[in-house]
């Protein structure tokens, strides 16, 4: 039988007021002062606004997915992820994910198709990232790198993604829970 | 053959300053001046730092994992989450698995072993996140919610994780990351 998801009886909060507090660049702070459902004022919160994101899990036709080496500033560590960055205002998912893949391996692919969408982070950011699959992929040309950026590309052959994933050298969570998802449907 | 991840080639960037901007509770704003690994100064960055947190996928006897429904402010929704939240200064994550899963559930556990460790966002933040699997779990007794949280729990049984992934009903990046990695090790 399958199983049927309970919605809560708990209802959520509300948002009485949204003050901006800061703009950094890529990610704005605000304070939001909340109301329980009861309808009384609760202490403020302090969130962070960011664009979507996107990831793309790009597939060569003899199954290797396309990975980059790259240099982060928050971890101040060198990590392996898929390609993916800030979609662009008014840009669609789908074509930020073709471009992100273009610039930061130099790879296209044939064939674009959503895998999932998940929030980086309810508890502080409000954003989504989109995961594309990419079949079909090729290197194309040269990497065309922002002026904070510069990448390595790596082909990892699907099979292998549990074990670098177990062996730690896949850590940031949005590369991760995507391509966990993509072994979960594609790879059984 | 087993797979061998090449090493990269590029070089990690430095943090040349760290400058404290603000503190907002949950997170603090850091601006960081950086190098590239040519010595060049490049323009600064911006970043949050967070503690890091924890997860706890908890398993009754039966095959069930102990989820929460929680309001978030972040995206202003109810999530379906597992218990999880910040570590405290000086705890052990594990106590802190423990803690959390008490605290918003109701639940303990007979045994508690890390599953994983990801980073939340190596692009914008340095924290960790821990993943335990709890098991022998049972209710034990009431929650105990701080003043910004309220929860429901909900039985999932883990047969139906990937259907409920795969349905959009868990969203959060954190909790998909972990719901899979443990699904692909302990279930097929």
């Amino acid at each position: 039988m399958p199983f049927v998801l309970p919605e809560p009886k708990i209802e959520k909060w509300d948002r009485a007021t949204t003050e901006p507090l800061a703009d950094y660049g890529v990610f704005k702070v605000v304070r939001y002062g909340m109301r329980d459902p009861a309808g009384a004022p609760r202490r403020p919160v302090h969130c962070f606004e960011c664009p979507d994101w996107c990831n793309v899990i790009a597939r060569t036709p003899s199954g290797e997915i396309v990975m980059i080496w790259q240099y982060r500033f928050g971890t101040d560590s060198m990590t392996l992820e898929v390609p993916g960055g800030v979609i662009d205002p008014a840009e669609e998912p789908i074509a930020a994910a073709r471009r992100e893949l273009r610039e930061e391996s130099g790879y296209e692919a044939d064939r674009f198709e959503l895998l999932s969408v998940v929030e980086p982070n309810p508890a502080l950011q409000g954003n989504r990232c989109y995961t594309f699959l990419a079949h079909g992929a090729r290197l194309a040309g040269e990497t065309a790198f922002d002026d904070l950026e510069e990448c390595e590309t790596v082909l990892v052959p699907e099979r292998a993604l549990g074990e670098v994933i177990d062996s730690g050298r896949i850590t940031h969570a949005l590369v991760v829970s995507a391509l966990e998802t993509y072994a979960r449907r594609a790879l059984r």
